[in-house]
């Protein structure tokens, strides 16, 4: 038995972790760009990272270390530091000698590829930095890229016992987000007594079904990361408790990422049921959630079923037109074959298309395999966000 | 030796051939909205249909089928006749018993899936058909969706001994338009002396570079669709001549379709080198055309070279940062780890965004196998045409 308590503090909700942002210019306007999360006691480390083979250099810097313990993360926006090659890990290795009192510290970047790291500015703005400061805030505004809001979740996990430890996390999302992972920044910190195996084991069976489940445009950066850190400055850890609770932060975030997507109105909810197995299920939900043509529908807010049963089809997956049924949240629109549609059932699938959030079901009726995926609207919005990006 | 001439007459350019287009209330303002194919001698019949496995009503009925010879199609827009299970099928059989004097007739259908045939209308729009006209334009017109212009080719081949035959064609693209078929209609006529079996191994082999290379948006859709008839009134033929020619229309048809998909500004040619195998280059020149990311830079003339990158990196075929090099046209932006880009450089790689045709092209520097794949920027009107396609 265990009780899980949503609190707040987003990274520094965990005893031990501090953070904050603060601007070094590479943003305009003085925003914020540059936050570090900083431990006390040194950190044990699980990690996922992108799939892409052209990964960023902060991923080169990291797998480059083997095993280590370390208690301070930089992460900049604005620049990727990706396709910047061996002078890119250089780069880092130089910004990061000149943070005082950090072991093994790690770097972490989003932005436009291609292009170097601004190191003066890095190393200007490194030396705002105040260790003694929990601004949670601060550190997730400054990591945002097009993100139009923050993305912060934290929990006390409470055992039967009577003791207890925290998990808290940040994110950002917004381009690039995808089934293969995201553009997506994840950092976790935990005072959780958890070594970076037990946590690592149960980092990528979250993810499957968290981050790798939702997808915003169906590309895959090259500088998708989640770090996730223990300092175990709490005795407490229960494996099942711990799995619980990073899958409502991870769930949340990959959600609200998704939400956030690049003028996304919608968040979709895609139900694939009834597949020959859980891994076609998955090939279906996602051939959904990444559609164009059932994106810029869902954005028109037109209940075009036939496009949601064609994807099917095209997915690869088994599917037959005659055991296929599909439901607009309760509404049953398709059922094996018959043709439900009329005037009267337009106007209600209508009204579902209307809500900010609803699910998409498709039960093909074939065997038990299933899976739930999360996508959004495509509108002119994303056109405008990424027809530019650079400027 | 052999020698292939240009001409016009689309799928009338072929001896013997008839076609028309005529309105049938289907589209509004009169507008051609069914057309038909219709040959004096019977044809062989070879064909190519989608992969979805959601498959039209018009494909169940050409399957059912077996072997057989026809000289009649007929090809109705607005309405694709998918998942309108069997009832699909009995419509397409009472709308063709209506038709005199045909043999096997044949039917094919593009438009919204999921609503019954419009059976009174095609029944009495057929009775308007006249198999001694020869307006391939008209017919040309009446198969087009979200077209914005009409697509047909042709060619008399003249071969070396001095006879010769015709070969002509008439497409349909716009939406749906992906690597695996499109939605995408094409119908081809010849007189060549060319059985079902000859014309089906080159139209097989054809395929894989031309439709199949084309992307507008990564959907597949439901009722794609190329039939290549031949009459044999000529007695000529020759494998070769035949084969390029078939290939010089069906290239051609397949750019057309993706300069002509919904919204598009621009034509891209990604050209894939270097890869493991051809096979990979494939999968990267895919990956490429159909990404959002670059879809959407390509739209705001953004030299992106990054996300090009990225892209490749994301596709799951081998690549490597040290050994990629990236070209538009012939500015070379990227060389095997070295970042060529600076402000002179984006002058010249924005001016080359600005074309409506050009190449981006990329050697992964691993081995030879190569790829042609064709795309298109996504943009606003994409976004309109689709979000509310069935108004």
């Amino acid at each position: 038995m265990y009780k899980l308590v949503q609190i707040n503090g987003g990274v520094c909700a965990s005893d031990g972790f501090f953070a904050d942002g603060i601007s070094a210019g590479l943003k305009a306007n003085a925003a914020l760009d540059m936050a570090f999360i900083y431990s006390e006691a040194l950190c044990e480390v699980a990690s996922v990272f992108t799939t892409n083979k052209m990964f960023a250099a902060p991923i080169k810097h990291f797998r480059a270390k083997g095993e280590f313990q370390t208690n301070f993360i930089l992460i900049n926006s604005k620049n990727a530091n990706a396709m910047t090659g061996k002078a890119g890990v250089t780069d880092i290795d130089e910004v990061l000698a000149t943070i005082p009192n950090v072991t093994n510290p790690l770097m972490s970047s989003t932005g436009v590829i291609g292009v170097r790291l601004p190191k003066k500015k890095i190393i200007a703005g490194a030396k705002l930095f105040d260790f003694t400061k929990r601004e949670p805030q601060n550190a997730a505004k400054a990591i945002m890229t097009t993100d139009t809001f923050s993305k912060q979740m934290a929990f006390k996990v409470e055992l039967a016992d009577g003791t207890y430890f925290h998990i808290g996390a940040m994110a950002k999302g917004a381009g690039m987000i995808n089934p293969a992972m995201a553009t997506m920044l994840c950092f976790i910190t935990t005072d959780a007594n958890a070594t970076a195996s037990q946590m690592q084991e149960i980092l990528d069976a979250v993810t499957v079904t968290t981050f790798n489940a939702a997808s915003v445009d169906g590309d895959t950066s090259t500088n998708d990361t989640v770090l996730l850190l223990s300092n175990k400055k709490s005795a407490a850890f229960d494996k099942e408790a711990f799995k619980e609770a990073l899958h409502n932060i991870m769930h949340f975030l990959a959600l609200e990422m998704v939400r956030d997507g690049e003028g996304a109105t919608k968040l979709v909810t895609y139900k694939v049921t009834g597949a020959r197995d859980d891994k076609e299920a998955e090939v279906v939900a996602k051939a959904l959630s990444n559609s164009l043509l059932v994106k810029t529908a869902l954005f028109g807010e037109d209940p075009n079923w036939g496009r949601i049963a064609s994807t099917v089809g095209a997915s690869g997956a088994e599917a037959y037109e005659e055991t296929l049924s599909i439901h607009f949240n309760d509404l049953c629109v398709y059922d094996k074959g018959e043709l439900l549609f009329n005037a009267a059932m337009e106007d209600k699938a209508a009204a579902v298309m209307k809500l900010a959030k609803f699910d998409i079901s498709c039960d093909l009726g074939i065997a038990d395999g299933k899976f739930e995926a999360y996508g959004c609207d495509l509108g002119y919005e994303y056109v405008k966000v990424n027809a530019d990006y650079r400027t």
